[in-house]
C-alpha cells in the first residue's frame, strides 16, 4: 500500500510517499511562495526520484487544516484531483494532529499554528501506549487567554509549530521550566506524519471518496464573513 | 546563518537547508539508487525551490557515518567539494547521533543501522535538559551479543533506524514491553537533524576546513582489509 500525503495548510509545502514499512520520499519547502506554484513540481520531482507514477498510489492523504484558508484549499483540491482521476480514496488529517505527531511519545504536546492577531490554532495531544490521542477539541484562541486557562497537571509540556515559536516568550513567562520546545527540525508540518496518521485511519476503514473530503477551517474565512454581513 | 546538510550514509539520500530558526527545505529519497546520481539533482531542486544559490550557504554539514562506505564517501566528497569551491567551513556529524536526534526528549534512544551479517552499527543516546548526549562509544556489533549484554536500568528504550526495523523481533524477544519503536516517519536519517546538530557544533567553534573532515567507518572497508592482508 502506497500513500501520497501533502500538507499545504501553513507556509510550509510538504509532500511524502510512504508504505507500511517506511517513508519512501519526502520533500518540504518552508517559504513564502504560493503553494499553487510549488506543490505539483515538488510532487513530480519526488515521484520521478522514486520512479513512481501517480497510478502507483493507493491512497491520497491531505492535511485539512486548520491553517491558511488558501493553503488548505490548494491542498484539498490537489488531493481531490489526484483521487478523482485515479479513482482512489482519500483521507483527511488535522494539521495540528500532524504537528503533534512529530514529537513521539511526549506525554503532553501542544501544537500551535499562528492564527494572526494574537491568536493561535491549537489543540492538546498526548501519547498513550504508542498512540497519539487528542485530549480536547482543536480551537482558535487568543494566546493570552489560552495560556491563562491552561491548567493541566503535567510536569512537562512540549510545544511546537510556528505559533509556539512566535509566542515562545509568552509561553515561557507563564509555564517557566515546564515548557519544552521542539527541536526546529520537528517544528514544521511534515507530510510523512500526515501519511502515517492517514495509514491508521485507512486501517480503521475511514478512507472516503474524494467528494467527502472537507476542510477544517475552525472559523469562517474573512470573505465568507463579509458575505454573511452583507446578508448573503 | 544558513547550513546545507546531507546524509548519504545509508540507503536514504537526504539534504536540507536550515537557519537558526527553521528548516527552510528538506528533500529525502529512500531507495536503492546510487546516491551519486540522485544527490546533486536533489540539492539543486531544493535550492531552486528556495531561490538560493550555493554561495548563500555559510556552512556545509554532512553525516560522516557509520554506514555504507560508498555512501559515506559520496556524502563527504560532496560536502568537501562545496566547501572547497565556496571557501566555507564544514562540520561532520555522526549518522547515529542524527538518527537519535529524530526522537526528541526520549530518556534513552538506541539508533541502529544495519551492518549486515547479523551486525548493527549502534550507540546509546539520551536526552538531558533539552540536549542529546552520547552514553557510550558507537560500535559495530553482533545484534545478539549487543542485546544479551544490554543492561541499562531504564523502564523504556526507544529504538530507531533500519537495523532496529530488521531486528525488531529479536529486540522484542529480549526487552519485551520495555522496547519502543520510533514511528516510521522518524525511522530514517534526516538531513535536517544533521544540520541542527551541526549548528550546535558551529556555536561551539567546532567547524573545520574541508581538508579536516574525515569519515567514521567504525571498521575498515573490505577492500582495505584485503590490502592489509596482502601486506600493503
Amino acid at each position: 500500500m502506497k500513500i501520497l500525503s501533502i500538507d499545504t495548510s501553513t507556509v510550509v509545502a510538504t509532500c511524502a510517499i510512504l508504505d507500511e514499512e517506511k517513508v519512501l520520499g519526502e520533500f518540504s519547502l518552508n517559504q513564502q511562495v504560493t503553494h499553487s506554484e510549488n506543490l505539483i513540481p515538488m510532487i513530480k520531482e519526488m515521484m520521478d526520484g522514486l520512479n513512481l507514477n501517480i497510478k502507483d498510489i493507493d491512497f491520497f492523504a491531505g492535511a485539512v487544516g486548520p491553517g491558511s484558508f488558501t493553503g488548505i484549499r490548494i491542498g484539498i483540491a490537489t488531493i481531490k484531483g489526484f483521487a478523482h482521476v485515479t479513482k482512489k480514496k482519500v483521507i483527511g488529517v488535522s494539521t495540528l494532529e500532524g504537528l503533534a505527531f512529530n514529537v513521539p511519545y511526549a506525554k503532553i504536546i501542544i501544537p500551535m499554528i499562528d492564527g494572526r492577531r494574537n491568536r493561535v490554532y491549537t489543540g492538546i495531544y498526548g501519547w498513550e501506549k504508542g498512540k497519539l490521542l487528542s485530549m480536547g477539541n482543536e480551537t482558535i484562541i487568543d494566546i493570552d487567554d489560552f495560556l491563562r486557562n491552561l491548567d493541566i497537571g503535567f510536569e512537562k509540556i512540549v510545544f511546537n509549530g510556528d505559533g509556539a515559536l512566535k509566542y515562545k516568550e509568552k509561553i515561557m513567562n507563564i509555564l517557566k521550566e515546564r515548557a519544552i520546545f521542539s527541536p526546529i527540525n520537528l517544528n514544521m508540518p511534515r507530510a510523512s506524519g500526515i501519511g502515517e496518521l492517514a495509514m491508521v485511519k485507512i486501517n480503521e476503514g475511514k478512507a472516503v471518496d474524494c467528494y467527502s473530503l472537507v476542510p477544517k477551517y475552525l472559523r469562517e474565512a474573512q470573505a465568507q464573513m463579509d458575505l454573511i454581513k452583507r446578508g448573503y
